[in-house]
């Protein structure tokens, strides 16, 4: 039965793509509703007045329980790694370096802003300290795969503007995973873990200086000498984001960060624009879509109406910290204004990392199926209202760019 | 963990090809060899005199048991689905519907041989008489997906030879669904289910038709009416491909031969050059490797020492059932004797429905663990042979060509 799951995640994809360009939104728009919606289709039939002609429960139940779920989820893995990969690949790596200051201060503002917020919003509501410190954690990381996807589709992804988006987004993301990780240190042990917190960074920063120095110049040299034909070129990206993926996730990161890493890499070297291309095509017709379609159906319509009100005070504080936070960093960067709220608009999305720090929540029992329920809402709700805002946002840059031409 | 499974395999895919390309064979060679020993390292290192620097055997569990088994199990079944996909995307269909008669001719004479000889085998070392009729069967179907690989390799599947193999070796797949499904009849209902199997036989006719004329048909003028990206013409054609597998699985056939004629299908439109270099790259780079890999890691070595006698003679009947019966179907059809003997030599892997066939078989209990690993051999050993062998095959039947030209 597993060749059916497919075909209906398969099929939503297609249908969530021609709901996209119906309503001339970016693609993953649509899938992501494709996904919300079968995910709930259950639901819909029980509440709606169509007649039950297919037992629509027991053919979801299909994808979401189970084997099947296992498998689509580690597809949606892949997904999620090869977006990662190929945002690694495209990126202008000149400009990264030249903003990699301005990033950092886009993430850092990016990070205390919503953490702050987060934290004093629980304990607002009455939430224990550690469920207060897990939901500041959990508002700080920007899902880079979703910025990645709409910039990507906007051609902005090798733009100045693009870049730097990029990059405080996987600032971000590291950021949030080294907290997380003091965090579940500290519940296992009961104090804070300086020792193991210490450690990490020694080991993310040796993990980027060795990557973007030796690592680059290594493949290139590689790259030089070997004679691929097509398929093994890309089987020879495979690995390598792979082998990256699985050092972060040793050392106690992300593998998402080694798939923009391994893209960074990769990218530097005379294999960067055919692994790109096929990249591209393998993780856009297949494993990226089921990544976003997949998400969609996290999304629980009985927990939304049921979690209330702080679902959304979460939700609004996620979005007004990202706006505050990262577009103020913009702005003392010197970007514009626009250009500054575009920034802040373009960091809003939570989705890779976050899924990520939920399960670790939950594993380590720091919290229960409530917040995991309010978490997941935000991440549905603020991945759904990005694409649209931040199409607009940029077209509000490029009309003031054309009237600054004009002048 | 997933991640490392996966790396493993890769790297697995990746040495295949280098000792493939080290003793010129044809790269599935070297893409079985490498899963032989990633699925047989513990033992290696038990009798070996290396020092177990490495946790070989734990490392061995991460991908040969629980969820990783399944996945890498499933990564395979889309692969073994794509590469009948893109070999019907890659048949010549004119010269496929003028061979259908010898295609036939072959195949029906490549049936009778082999499961004559596996029944008597059977009976002549005391098995009981339903398991020597599934002996039978399971020397019956020929694996398309080796001969697709080897043909495409040495660019023969669009010759003459070339189809008639491949429409021969899907007329024995279908035959061998046909034959299992009525034997699982006779096995569960005591008697022979006549009305199942000619409402299967109906079913496949059926099939066949509708798709051949109407599928074809109303395809076509579908991919006429779209206009798609490169990423969406992908998607559909894995939609189709996902969507005929079911197909023919639902109506009790196996999703490969579904494959193979939604391959056909696609193939006929305007579509089918793009979706056929898509599709190889997906499938080529990722998906069917990862197939031949998993399908060496079957092999085990104790296995192979236990069952010792009738292995052996399986095997050598495998061989010579179809030589005999498929090379004297061609000539038949009046091809040349070397022709004859490559379309012989062609015909002996067994691995796609064979391995169906055997699960089939030890689900309903017909037969125990110790014949399904002379099966198992069978299948392993006809796989490794047929490479070499066909090649040189048809070098000497090129050579043939070169001294007629000559003359």
């Amino acid at each position: 039965m597993f060749i059916l799951s497919l075909l209906i995640i398969l099929i939503a994809v297609g249908l969530g793509r021609i709901l996209s360009r119906a309503i001339k939104q970016p693609v993953i728009l649509g899938e992501i509703i494709l996904g919300m919606i079968l995910g709930n289709l259950g639901y819909l039939v029980l509440v709606g007045p169509i007649p039950q002609l297919v037992d629509i429960q027991s053919l979801q139940s299909l994808i979401f329980t189970g084997d099947d779920l296992k498998i689509m989820s580690h597809l949606a893995d892949i997904g999620i790694i090869l977006l990662l990969f190929s945002t690694g690949l495209a990126i202008n790596f000149e400009e990264f370096k030249r903003l990699e200051i301005a990033s950092s201060v886009v993430a850092s503002l990016g990070v205390i802003f919503p953490f702050l917020l987060g934290y004093l919003v629980a304990i607002f509501f009455g939430f224990s300290t550690i469920i207060a410190l897990y939901l500041g954690i959990s508002l700080v990381a920007t899902s880079v795969g979703v910025n990645a996807s709409i910039l990507t589709e906007l051609k902005m992804l090798r733009t100045r503007l693009g870049t730097l988006i990029m990059g405080a987004a996987v600032v971000d993301d590291v950021i949030g995973v080294v907290m997380i990780s003091a965090l579940v240190g500290i519940v296992v042990t009961g104090t804070i873990p300086l020792a193991r917190i210490s450690l990490l960074v020694v080991f993310v920063v040796l993990f980027f200086l060795i990557a973007l120095t030796l690592g680059i110049k290594g493949f290139r040299k590689f790259s030089e000498k070997i004679h691929l034909g097509k398929e093994s070129v890309l089987l020879l990206g495979l690995i390598v984001v792979l082998l990256f993926g699985l050092i972060t996730e040793e050392i106690g990161l992300a593998s998402i960060v080694g798939a923009f890493v391994a893209g960074l890499v990769v990218g530097q070297s005379r294999l960067a624009a055919e692994v790109r291309e096929h990249v591209s095509l393998i993780g856009g017709a297949f494993f990226i879509p089921i990544f976003f379609v997949f998400m969609g159906t996290k999304f629980d319509v009985r927990a939304f109406l049921t979690i209330g009100l702080f679902a959304v005070v979460l939700l609004i504080v996620a979005i007004i910290g990202k706006i505050v936070g990262c577009g103020g960093g913009a702005k003392i960067s010197k970007f514009s204004g626009r250009e500054s709220f575009a920034v802040g608009i373009a960091m809003i999305p939570r989705a890779g990392v976050e899924l990520i720090l939920l399960k670790f929540a939950l594993d380590y029992k720091i919290i229960g199926s409530n917040i995991a329920s309010a978490i997941l809402i935000m991440i549905i709700v603020t991945t759904l209202i990005t694409p649209p805002l931040l199409v607009k946002a940029l077209k509000m840059i490029r009309k003031e760019k054309k009237e600054n031409e004009k002048v």
